[in-house]
């Protein structure tokens, strides 16, 4: 699936690399118009910049041109700040006159939630696609190209000369030029790229997002979203990000229903359940944060660090409680702080002579403010089981000079250095030679604590996919095909149910293993198939009609003869008919009837964004109290697979608990797989898959389907 | 229970308005000595300072005298600055000079983790106590009375006038006089005492917490603690402050194994099971937080805001992204942002005039820096529903008076305003303004929602608490004190357990009901207890020796008829001599058969610094694999065990869950409260009781123990 085209990324190359720059709707006042024409004027030196206001002569010093189409030249970039009624006109004749791209500050579209305005985006965006004139907007503020410093962007903030490998991409304008520009400046973090996407009506955040994949100063994509118009964009994204090394990190709305309420009525993108884009990051290696310091901190320590070269965290401090807290929150964040080898402590001894305490958290007193520093970090970081050193302190320009020192050194054996700075934000000495230096900062220990994990999670993660690929899409075997078509014409006539054997005839076309069963249409026949499977057998009546058999009366369990067999077929059939008269009754299901082994539950679903969704969670109550489930995007492979096994807590169950034997977990393992297969053949098929029970069997004896519910 | 006398009261009154100081160590250069004489020489023109040198003459401008002894007056603080072997003549010398309390600087003593050390810290606390002589310390960095601008510190910083309602109270004085310190005067929030206590070899945090809810000034305290000395005085002072309205804000190591390893190479204190103290924490009130920043944030928050007068939240913003950001986290932090009334939308509206967003959260756009700014407010927080304003913002002076004039007329009508600025902290325009008012200021959305829910929850906390009282301990009726001196002797050999029948006796003693049986010493004994009781029937060996019955072979459940029984018996007590040779057999207990209702258990341990702990979770399995338990510091009362109950997720069971009968959940209520009275009364005597299961039978049929285990 390729969503990418070069001439898309051709336009979004000249909208962040423009030569020449139109503002159209440009003003003398500093409103919309007139400061975007006004941060266009910044790079005069080094493109052409153009004013378009049939109301003025000259603006802010140049020449104001009637129209665009009066341009001397075809702009690489159109920016528009018009009323929204004449937005699609500009747009036709900037086509005409040749321009390459266009930002559309213009407001008044599906923002608006009338049904006019949403069409007229409607308009913009298939415009957009059918000129080739690629829009970023409209409802946004434009965007900046940091690095060559070139703005077009209608903020009156710009970053003082600030560059890094940080590109960074919201859909609001005024988050990106608000807090996360201003927060970025005032913390010394340093971006490639600033991009507000508005409301999307063309190019999207997945868009920006793939064409700075192919930036080399990019290092890492930093993002707020509301919502995803196509979140499958973003999968294609993150798979092609971790082949390059390049972390996403996000700010995604949803956390809760009131987010999801407020995020509607912002940029009209349909936000979904949360839990599923939780599980969407985690597979695709995204790492979600909180606010926008977080995200900057987190994403200055992912751009400034190396791999890890081992897991564990050595912590100095020149405060015993600092250290404490420290460490008290890199344990709660799942880190390892190794106790010091003899070495290093015998090492930091020497130097604390009898002051401080030599562990892992070093407590190293006003050391931290001397010339045995350096010594110190050295035995600290050395040791092999430590890949990463934080230095807990607010040291003056001294102390800041020996920890780059220490980290450009480091850097030769991919050990890296982090710093929680435990003084003023606005300290003059020390943390600005801190920040220039690209030492990645954290001010309070728990966030130096979420930022070192998701560190070390990202980089755990990738090195598990690269060496194991992504799960693939196989094509349907000839067989599936066919079972496939034998099952449709079968749909229920009042739902679009398949009855239980045609469900597990489905699944078994995928290779998941069903009970032995046979169906049956008289009482005879049931009698011989019972004979057939061997007592003790279940009844059932198998119909696309009756979804809640118990409820309806129509299952019989462990039937131990001929006479009961019989009995119960009757039984079955007078229940079902009184319970659906008009239903379809394929007849009784005589089935084997599966004892020992542990009950789980195996779901699909579609996800209008992130389409089919595979669910794994216990069996029984515990699914229902404690929600006991893991998700993930289908397809998976077999690791992924065994780690949403590890991931449900009742799985322990599976594991041999409190004495029972252990289960076929690698058969469970392999029917995810098939399942998350039969999700992506089907869709646009299948609308829902429940097995449930799906009995996972003593190791070596597999897994049983022993029921299944599947919705077309 | 009382911890406090009036003299220790004195002696912590004097350390905080000393009007003499006495700087015993002090120096010319500025180390510790040096240091702690120069803070404290500021307050020269208001306090007598000494320094005390035998080396000098004269230091830092005033006379040094060659020992305490010739002072010419008794010092109510002495400042004790010289090495650690020295620290106890000191002492004494003041003691004799009649000095009214001493602040130890000195280390050496408990944290260095050798025994001569802990001896020697242990010595400066018992002359302490003797002595009436109360000591700060050691291995601390002193006190500071921020309001009177008394410093009587080792450290070299001041706050610059900053004072303000918050007492700080941290073991750590590096800590203390650290990051808690800068980043208070950095964000603009004012601080009324400065306490670092270091080992508490005396004095420890519960004592000048206790001493600050004197203090009317005081109206939050915020302290940062390692670890407790007696975690009961702090149940003492949280009880005190609940009835002061004077909320407590804790940063408390143990989060993590790593902090708690930290901690005790730090300060020597005992750091309890993390669990515990989250339950002892929410049970009285007190808020807990992660870092100095949130500890500072949400104190000020705490300190100048009133008690909501409604749950709803309401959000305004210039920004739709960020109004959608702070919506989302406070959503997940459980507050409630209520749709916004028809008037209030209509009176928005007219203001906004097609732009933005009226809603809640609200997008104002440029209006939030415009004069209509104040009628905006005016219409989020009017609204009847509405307790807390929040701006979310980075505006100017001009937008910095409006709200703090919107706040002084809310206050008038018990409403709030909180602040999350999202411009940078540097800000020169604004910013200050709003700090030097008052109005609690956030700098990310969650951490905002978690303040915001933090004053809820203590206010919610607190009235519920006031119109019930705490829970109070009942002395033991003479029914309790016979049952249990009738149980004390039977005490097994080779344990200190009862039997199950002992235990239930105990239990069934504190009104917690148990299972009919009887006990029988023979085969005809057996039979007849089972007509007696009722068929069916279950028996069980009772023996303080074979705590696992199920293991031994010695439970038969289900008997239906004189011969089962008779045969059961005689198994039954072959298996458990077989099993315990030597032990204890009091014989068969024959017991009714409990069907129905719910499985729950029910447990009480004791916690060195908490005393009895209380424990309440769902049966079976799932307390094993989803940890399904509330923890309650005992005694509680009724209403305290609804809430225990409510927080079991498993206990939805109780609830009519899946079309089951409601549980008797009023009588399981009463058989916590029950048990948490019998784990008050017999401390220091019990060690252990598992109820397991105990069953919660339909509503109105009330609760049975089932099994029942008591360690003395």
């Amino acid at each position: 699936m390729t969503f990418w085209t070069d001439s898309m990324l051709a336009s979004i190359d000249k909208m962040l690399n423009p030569k020449s720059i139109a503002v159209v709707g440009a003003t003398p006042r500093m409103q919309y118009g007139g400061r975007f024409l006004n941060a266009a004027l910044k790079a005069q030196d080094r493109i052409n910049v153009y004013a378009v206001n049939p109301r003025y002569e000259e603006i802010q010093g140049i020449k104001s041109y009637p129209s665009v189409s009066d341009l001397p030249e075809a702009p690489d970039l159109v920016g528009i700040v018009v009323p929204y009624d004449q937005v699609l006109d500009v747009l036709k004749e900037s086509h005409q006159r040749g321009a390459k791209s266009a930002v559309v500050i213009s407001a008044g579209f599906s923002e608006r939630q009338v049904d006019d305005r949403r069409d007229l985006q409607g308009q913009l965006g298939a415009f957009a696609l059918e000129s080739g004139l690629r829009i970023c907007g409209p409802n946004c503020l434009g965007l900046a190209n940091v690095r060559d410093d070139i703005w077009a962007s209608a903020s009156s903030r710009g970053a003082d000369g600030l560059t890094g490998p940080i590109g960074l991409i919201c859909q609001s304008g005024a988050s990106a030029f608000g807090p996360f520009l201003t927060r970025a400046v005032e913390n010394g973090i340093g971006l490639s790229h600033i991009i507000s996407t508005g409301n999307e009506a063309d190019l999207d955040f997945c868009d920006f997002a793939r064409y700075l994949l192919d930036d080399d100063g990019v290092k890492v994509i930093a993002g707020f979203v509301e919502g995803f118009k196509d979140a499958r964009k973003l999968v294609e994204v993150a798979k092609l990000a971790a082949d390059r090394c390049k972390p996403i990190v996000l700010i995604k709305i949803g956390r809760s229903e009131l987010g999801t309420r407020a995020a509607r009525s912002h940029t009209a993108a349909l936000t979904g359940m949360d839990e599923r884009y939780d599980a969407m990051f985690a597979q695709y290696g995204i790492t979600r944060v909180r606010d926008y310091d977080e995200l900057l901190e987190v994403s200055q320590l992912l751009a400034h660090s190396p791999k890890p070269v081992q897991r564990g965290v050595a912590v100095v401090s020149h405060s015993g409680g600092i250290s404490s807290l420290t460490a008290d929150m890199c344990g709660q964040a799942g880190l390892d702080l190794p106790p010091l080898t003899d070495q290093a402590r015998d090492g930091v001894n020497g130097i604390l002579k009898g002051f401080g305490w030599a562990a892992n958290p070093a407590d190293v007193t006003g050391f931290a403010n001397s010339e045995s520093f350096p010594e110190i970090m050295g035995h600290m970081a050395g040791q092999p089981n430590v890949g990463c050193l934080v230095v807990a302190s607010a040291g003056a320009d001294a102390q800041a000079e020996q920890v780059i020192a220490h980290r450009d050194e480091g850097l030769k054996h991919g050990k890296g250095v982090a710093f929680l700075w435990t003084g003023t934000r606005g300290a003059t000495s020390g943390l600005p030679m801190l920040k220039e230096a690209n030492i990645p900062i954290f001010y309070v220990p728990d966030k130096l604590a979420l930022g070192l994990s998701a560190l070390q999670n990202y980089h755990s993660w990738r090195d598990l996919r690269l060496s194991q690929g992504f799960a693939a899409t196989q094509n349907m075997s000839q067989q599936q095909t066919q079972a496939l078509a034998g099952l449709r014409p079968k749909v229920g006539i009042s739902s679009s149910a398949l009855s239980e054997h045609q469900s597990k005839q489905l699944i078994n076309a995928w290779g998941v293993p069903t009970t032995r069963e046979i169906l049956a249409a008289t009482s005879a026949e049931a009698v011989d198939a019972a004979q057939t499977i061997g007592y003790p057998v279940v009844l059932k009546v198998d119909s696309p009609d009756i979804l809640h058999k118990t409820e309806a009366g129509v299952v019989r369990l462990g039937l131990q003869n001929a006479e009961q067999v019989a009995a119960a077929y009757d039984e079955i059939m007078s229940n079902a008919r009184t319970h659906a008269p008009a239903g379809v009754l394929n007849g009784v299901l005589v089935q084997e009837l599966v004892t020992g082994g542990t009950e789980v539950i195996v779901g699909l679903s579609y996800d209008d964004q992130l389409g089919p969704v595979l669910l794994f969670g216990t069996g029984g109550i515990m699914v229902e109290i404690y929600n006991d489930v893991a998700l993930r995007l289908c397809p998976i492979n077999l690791e992924e697979a065994r780690e949403m096994i590890g991931q449900v807590r009742g799985a322990k169950l599976l594991q041999g608990f409190r004495g029972s034997p252990r289960g076929d977990v690698t058969a469970l393992a392999g029917a995810l797989v098939q399942v998350s297969q039969l999700a992506v053949n089907l869709e646009g098929q299948l609308s829902e898959l429940d097995i449930n029970p799906l009995i996972v069997l003593p190791e070596g004896q597999g897994v049983k389907a022993v029921d299944a519910l599947a919705l077309f």
